[in-house]
C-alpha cells in the first residue's frame, strides 16, 4: 500500500520547492516595494460568495471543490484570491485605495493536463477604490519587474477593453448576445480563427464583421468612446512607468471571467504560454455586497512561470547547504556539535551527522546533500 | 448581503498578516540554516491517508474536513504536515536523514474557541532515518533559536518518553490497557490531578499506583530501561547543544497522537500556553506503507505564537511603506512616476497617489498608512 498525492495535485519535493519558494520571494519583494499589503484569508470559502454573479459563473460548482462541513454549511476550496478580497473590502471599512497582495495556493476541479494542477500557486495584486488607470499601470509595473527579475526577456503583455469591445461589437450584433461573442472569442488561443467562425456560425451570428472587428490592430483604428480613452491613458502611463516596450493592444483578448468591466490582460512567457491575467472589475465588490468600488488587478499562475523557469534553466545554481560538519569519531562528539551550533548561530547553513555513521559515509551523504 | 469568513476561520488582515509572515519568516530561516529542506504538499489528501492507524485515530472523520472530489474519491483537509510527509518518505527512496521543513495550513474540524480556529499555521521539522537522539535534540534545537529570536524569555519545553512511561506502567497496569491510562492522562493539563484520579477510576483502575508514577519528578527516580536511556541521552545531548536551560523532564506528558512511540516534547510559552509539540514516531511510515523507517520531528502552531507576541506586544513597530511621493499636480505626473519608480528600483518600498487626489489629501492617506 503506496498512497499517493490526490488525483489533479502534487508534492513539490525540496528542490522545486525551493525554486518555487524563491519565485514566491521575488513576488513578495517586489509587492511590498509598491506598497501591496498582504492579505491571507481561508482556504475554503462559503459557496454562497463562490457561486455569486461575477465569478465563475452558473458552472461553478462543477469547476470547484465543493462540500459541507458538519453543520451541513455549503463550502467550496477557493478558486481564486479575487473573491475573498471583493468579500473582505465588501465587509469592512478600509482606507482607499486598498492595495493588498496574497500569494497562496487556489484550487480549481479542471481535468489533469501535462502541466495543469487542480491546485496552484497564484500571486494577486489588486488597488481597490481607485478608478485611475494609473492602478492599472501600476500593477502591470510589478509584474513586469517581477517577469525581469525571474529572467524573462521575451515576456509580452496583452492588453485590452471590453468596454472598447463591446463598443466595437454593439455596432454589428445585439447588445444582449455580446456576451456570447465573447464567450466565443475567449476560445481564440484554443481554436483558432476558423475555429472561432464556425462557432459563431452555429450560434447564428454572421461571423464576417465579428472577425472584422477582431483584426483591428491598432488603437487608432477603433472607434472614439470611453473604452478607447481609457486604453489611450493606460498606454500613456505605462510609456512613462516605462514598461510600455512588454506590452501589446490586442483586440481579441477577453479573459473569461465574468467580472471584468474594462481593461483586461494577458502574461505571456515564452512560446504564447500565458501565466496570468487580470483586468478591471468595477463591479464585483458591489455585487457581493458592497458600495460600488472600482478596483483592478493582476494574478500570476506560478506553477506555469516554475515550469517555464526550468524547462530554460532560468535558476541559478546555488548551495543551500553550506558546510558539513563531519564528526571524526565520537570521541569529538561536544566539539562536533559546538561548532555546527556556532555556525548556525552566525548565519551559516550547518550539518553534522545524525546517523552515527564512519567518516567516509558522512563525507558521501554531504557529497550526495551537495554540501561543498 | 455581507459574506464572512466560515465559521472557525479568520482572515489576517495586513497588520496581523506582516506579523505572522514575520514569524514564518523567521522560521524558516531558522530551519534553513540547520538544513532542514523544504516540502509542499497537497492542501488535501485521500481519506484512506488521513484515517490511517496511528494519526487522529478512528474518530478521524469527525476531526476532519470531509468531502468526495466529483470521481466520489475520499479526501479530507489535512489535519497535521506528519502524515503527508509519512506519505512522501513512505513511496520514493530519499537521501537518509531526510530532514525536511513545511510551513503550512492544516485543518480541524475541532469546536471554535477563544483563540482557536479551524483553519491554522504550522510550521514543522521532522528528522528520517536517524534513531539517534541527536536528531530529536537538534529539531529542539531549532525550536528554542527560533523562540529566542522571536523575544520569548520564558517559554519551557516538557520532554518525556512514552516508552519510560510505559515501563512504569507496566508494573501497575495490565500491558493491554496502557493506552486507556494514557488518554486520561493527557488530559491532565486540562482536568487536574483530580479530574484524571475520577477518571482513572470510573475506568475501573487503582488510581493510587498510577498518580504515584506521574508524581516521580525527576529522571533518577525511574525505573530503568530503554526509555530512561534514551532521555539520558537526550538530555546529555541536549547540553551539548546548549538548550538545557529550556526543557524540562515531566513525566505526565503523553501527548495525544497515537503515533508516538518514544520520547514527546511539548512547548510551552507564557502562562502554560502550548504553542506546539511532537516526538518520536518509529512505527508510522511503515504503516503507511513504507519501510521500517524511525522519524522525529516537532510542530509549532503559529496562530498561538502570534496570539501570545501580540498580547505582549513583542512585535517591534516597523514602517514598511518608506516613501510617499506626492502629486502637487497633474502637470508634474510624469516626474511623479518616474521618482516612484527609481526609488522602487533601487529597493525602496514608495507609493504615489492613485486617486487623482488633492496634495493635502494625498498627506492625509500617507499618514493614515503611516508613512514616515
Amino acid at each position: 500500500m503506496k498512497f499517493q498525492p490526490p488525483k489533479g495535485t502534487r508534492d513539490l519535493l525540496p528542490e522545486d520547492a525551493n525554486k518555487m519558494q524563491k519565485i514566491m520571494d521575488v513576488c513578495r519583494n517586489t509587492f511590498e516595494k509598491y506598497g501591496f499589503q498582504q492579505l491571507i484569508t481561508p482556504a475554503f470559502e462559503s459557496f454562497e460568495l463562490l457561486s455569486a454573479k461575477g465569478g465563475l459563473g452558473e458552472a461553478v460548482k462543477d469547476e470547484i471543490y465543493y462540500f459541507k462541513d458538519k453543520s451541513e454549511r455549503e463550502l467550496g476550496l477557493r478558486f481564486d484570491l479575487t473573491m475573498p478580497l471583493a468579500r473582505v473590502v465588501s465587509s469592512m471599512s478600509l482606507p482607499k485605495p486598498f492595495k493588498r497582495y496574497q500569494i497562496d495556493k487556489v484550487w480549481r476541479y479542471d481535468q489533469p493536463q501535462a502541466k495543469r494542477w487542480r491546485e496552484f500557486f497564484q500571486a494577486d495584486i489588486d488597488v481597490v477604490g481607485s478608478n485611475s488607470m494609473l492602478s492599472d499601470v501600476e500593477c502591470l509595473s510589478a509584474i513586469c519587474e517581477i517577469l525581469d527579475i525571474l529572467g524573462f526577456k521575451d515576456y509580452q503583455i496583452r492588453v485590452n477593453s471590453r468596454k472598447l469591445l463591446q463598443n466595437e461589437f454593439e455596432k454589428v450584433v445585439e447588445k444582449e448576445k455580446i456576451i456570447e461573442v465573447f464567450r466565443t472569442i475567449d476560445k481564440l488561443d484554443k481554436i483558432g480563427f476558423e475555429g472561432v467562425e464556425t462557432e459563431l456560425k452555429n450560434k447564428g451570428f454572421n461571423p464576417a464583421n465579428i472577425l472584422k472587428v477582431l483584426k483591428l490592430n491598432t488603437l487608432n483604428n477603433t472607434s472614439a468612446g470611453e473604452g478607447k480613452r481609457e486604453l489611450e491613458t493606460f498606454f500613456d502611463f505605462a510609456k512613462k512607468f516605462g514598461i510600455d516596450k512588454g506590452l501589446k493592444f490586442d483586440i481579441s483578448l477577453v479573459r473569461g471571467l465574468e467580472y471584468y468591466t474594462s481593461v483586461v490582460f494577458e502574461v505571456n512567457i515564452g512560446a504564447k504560454v500565458s501565466c496570468g491575467g487580470g483586468g478591471r472589475y468595477n463591479n464585483l465588490i458591489r455585487i457581493v455586497g458592497g458600495q460600488e468600488l472600482p478596483a483592478t488587478g493582476i494574478s500570476l499562475g506560478l506553477d506555469r512561470i516554475l515550469e517555464v523557469m526550468k524547462e530554460n534553466k532560468m535558476f541559478k545554481e546555488e548551495k543551500r547547504n553550506k558546510v558539513f560538519v563531519a564528526n571524526v569519531d565520537n570521541s569529538v562528539i561536544t566539539d562536533t556539535i559546538k561548532i555546527t551550533q556556532e555556525l548556525r548561530k552566525n548565519g551559516i547553513s550547518a550539518q553534522m551527522d545524525l546517523m552515527g555513521r564512519s567518516f567516509s559515509k558522512q563525507l558521501e551523504y554531504a557529497n550526495n546533500l551537495d554540501i561543498p
